[in-house]
């Protein structure tokens, strides 16, 4: 069987370009970064004020010139002023360009103003003080974002900064969420006995929303005409299928026959884990890539998170994200020969260690508790106990 | 000087209540969820099968039966088909409904099918296996998500599951962020050398739009005239008001009068904190509060961070974070007797542990570092030193 790493880098293996466009930089948030930011000019651009006060020249001091006749004032966007004589000041605000003639602020804090003379109290005068000189943060042409970050409010504001009012990002995927099966209904109805309502597609959906990707979904009933024909519309008509459920070995999946008949590949078929032991992964000769996650909902879940974000991140060109550990704060056993995926919650001791507590489900179908939870915590395949205080790698679904 | 500490006291102490609002489900990915859900039915909603394969009674296996007739085939959504004797057995599918005669569910593989005949190989049975018994995840009646939590993918799910097309959260507040200043050019302008572009309003915009809230912009011009009108307009028309620039001791800002005169009652003004020592906080005679952020973009930030949005979460109903904790991997050392906001990278160790590593800026106006670091760590206000190893909070503002 497909062990867990086996599976992963044959899906990464088919990660691939989609392309750019270049968007608004407000809609660019959570979004690839597609190129280089650069500064367009020094930041600051000018020797900028950062206390309102007097603006002297450090000479006046080293002169013991304490008073200083306010020969203008000047605001933030305001022409600079200079000085004429040492014993002159400009009264000067935040955010104003330094004149060229004055190099020291002093704030209305150490100042006494009379007369339109400002003096110094007793203070400490240190030369070039409250000033952030012109390209002290970034000079002109400087990297200010590097293509492969996610678009964060940090970079909104750098992009703001320079003046870039478009960001070119990586597109996004057109993606469909294909569910199957007569024993489903939709939310709104008041399922038989032995009927259950959608939620996987709806669950696939909202994390690819967290990932500032957009899903259509798709249902095909229990029919083989019908479902040879939606599956052969969403090969043409997407650049990835993502199936809950209908990848098994019952008579009533019509969908395997389907993908086959249309020269979908199967890349791999079962892998050695828990939950998602049926997970199936194809690819179609015209390159569109088929994950069929396995019905229940747990296993879905777990395998978006291990498997296709990771494969969404490489095809939108974006850094590794690096890896999260966590201590198991109680042993846990569990024998079968496959690589488990533990629920637990996260919690941060105030050492700075993170914590994870098992909360364990009734198999793979309860989807009730993954509210409750944060993480799957991936045990080792070889082993079948694991011991309070060791670490494993965890995969976070909630925000730490 | 008002700390930290008391800072986040008074601000906290001012969260109220904005009310709820029910919306379709979808929506309320990363909202805050006012109403507790229940399972409408249990869940599984009946004895759910889990494999393909056949029903048949554990009485048979202990009868020594190991052929078994195919009465019928059941797939997901079909009734339930009974069996009439030991040796018949029904062909199910995973997810169907469990006929009440049988209890035991072999699957495809430990099976041989040959003239409507299965037998089974060589494998050991166990009574009850491949089942997902009605009620065993909830039962009718039991909360499966809580008033408080966030709605995530998961909660969505159980939303879905449950039949819960619309959700009740809290409201979104009306909030408006003003930037003001004549130094400031909108992102499309090329600006003056003295002039800089409008950066911290669209960071502030960005950060509220990862919390599910939308802001208006506005910008003040330096005008008296014009500063009073449109605060006053602020205070009759939002929720918040959210201020970047302008609050401090300069003569063209024309805001602290404005508010003043509009009986804007100040909270506190200045905190002993770097960034953002001139933080101002108020609250208007109808309930308006006003968030005052220094006007670097770094202090900006932080006091988002550190202040804005924790309040946000007490007045959406939110339950607690737990914190977050970071060991410094290399000594620091920070003078002045404020509260240092440093800003660090983090990275996870294999052991568990979170470890954070300054990146100085060149003070706090230079956000472009903001962009590559992760997030802001707390030093305690009595200390200078801070040693390598040491753990303190982290306030994180990238994902980890």
């Amino acid at each position: 069987m497909t062990t867990v790493e086996q599976a992963e880098k044959l899906i990464l293996a088919e990660a691939r370009d989609f392309g750019t466009e270049n968007i608004p930089f407000e809609q660019a948030l959570g979004r690839a970064l597609a190129e280089d930011i650069k500064a367009d000019r020094d930041l600051p651009p000018f020797n900028r004020v950062t206390m309102d006060g007097i603006a002297i020249s450090y000479k006046a001091i080293e002169s013991h010139i304490t008073a200083f006749k306010i020969k203008a004032t000047q605001a933030a966007g305001d022409e600079p002023v200079d000085i004429e004589s040492l014993d002159e000041c400009i009264e000067i605000m935040t955010g104003a360009a330094l004149p060229n003639t004055v190099d020291t602020i002093i704030p209305y804090e150490h100042i006494e103003i009379k007369n339109s003379v400002a003096t110094i109290l007793n203070a400490a005068v240190k030369k070039s003080q409250n000033l952030h000189f012109k390209g002290a943060d970034k000079q002109k042409g400087q990297i200010v974002a590097t293509a492969g970050q996610v678009v964060s409010p940090a970079i909104i504001s750098v992009a703001a900064s320079v003046g870039k009012a478009e960001l070119l990002v990586r597109k996004m995927l057109r993606i469909v969420v294909v569910s199957s099966g007569d024993e489903l209904v939709d939310i709104d109805v008041q399922p038989l006995p032995i009927q259950i309502r959608k939620s996987n597609s709806y669950t696939i959906r909202a994390v690819l929303s967290q990932n500032q990707q957009h899903a259509d979904l798709l249902h095909i009933p229990d029919d083989p005409e019908i479902t040879g024909e939606k599956i052969g519309y969403c090969l043409q008509n997407y650049d990835v299928v993502l199936m809950t459920g209908g990848i098994s070995m019952g008579k009533f999946d019509y969908i395997p026959r389907a993908l086959e008949e249309m020269q979908v590949k199967t890349i791999f078929h079962k892998v050695s884990q828990r939950p998602g032991k049926p997970f199936w992964f194809g690819k179609h000769e015209n390159g569109v890539l088929v994950f069929a996650f396995p019905g229940n909902p747990v296993a879905t879940f777990m395998c978006l998170h291990r498997y296709f974000l990771p494969w969404l991140r490489v095809t939108q060109g974006l850094k590794a994200k690096s890896s999260v550990y966590a201590v198991l704060d109680e042993d846990f056993t569990f024998k079968p020969e496959l690589q488990y995926f533990l629920q637990v919650t996260l919690r941060f001791s105030e050492e700075g260690k993170l914590f994870a507590t098992p909360v364990e489900g009734n198999g793979s179908g309860d989807f009730a508790n993954l509210a409750d939870t944060d993480a799957f915590m991936e045990l080792p395949l070889q082993r079948s106990e694991f011991k309070k205080s060791e670490a494993f790698r965890v995969w976070p679904f909630n925000n730490i």
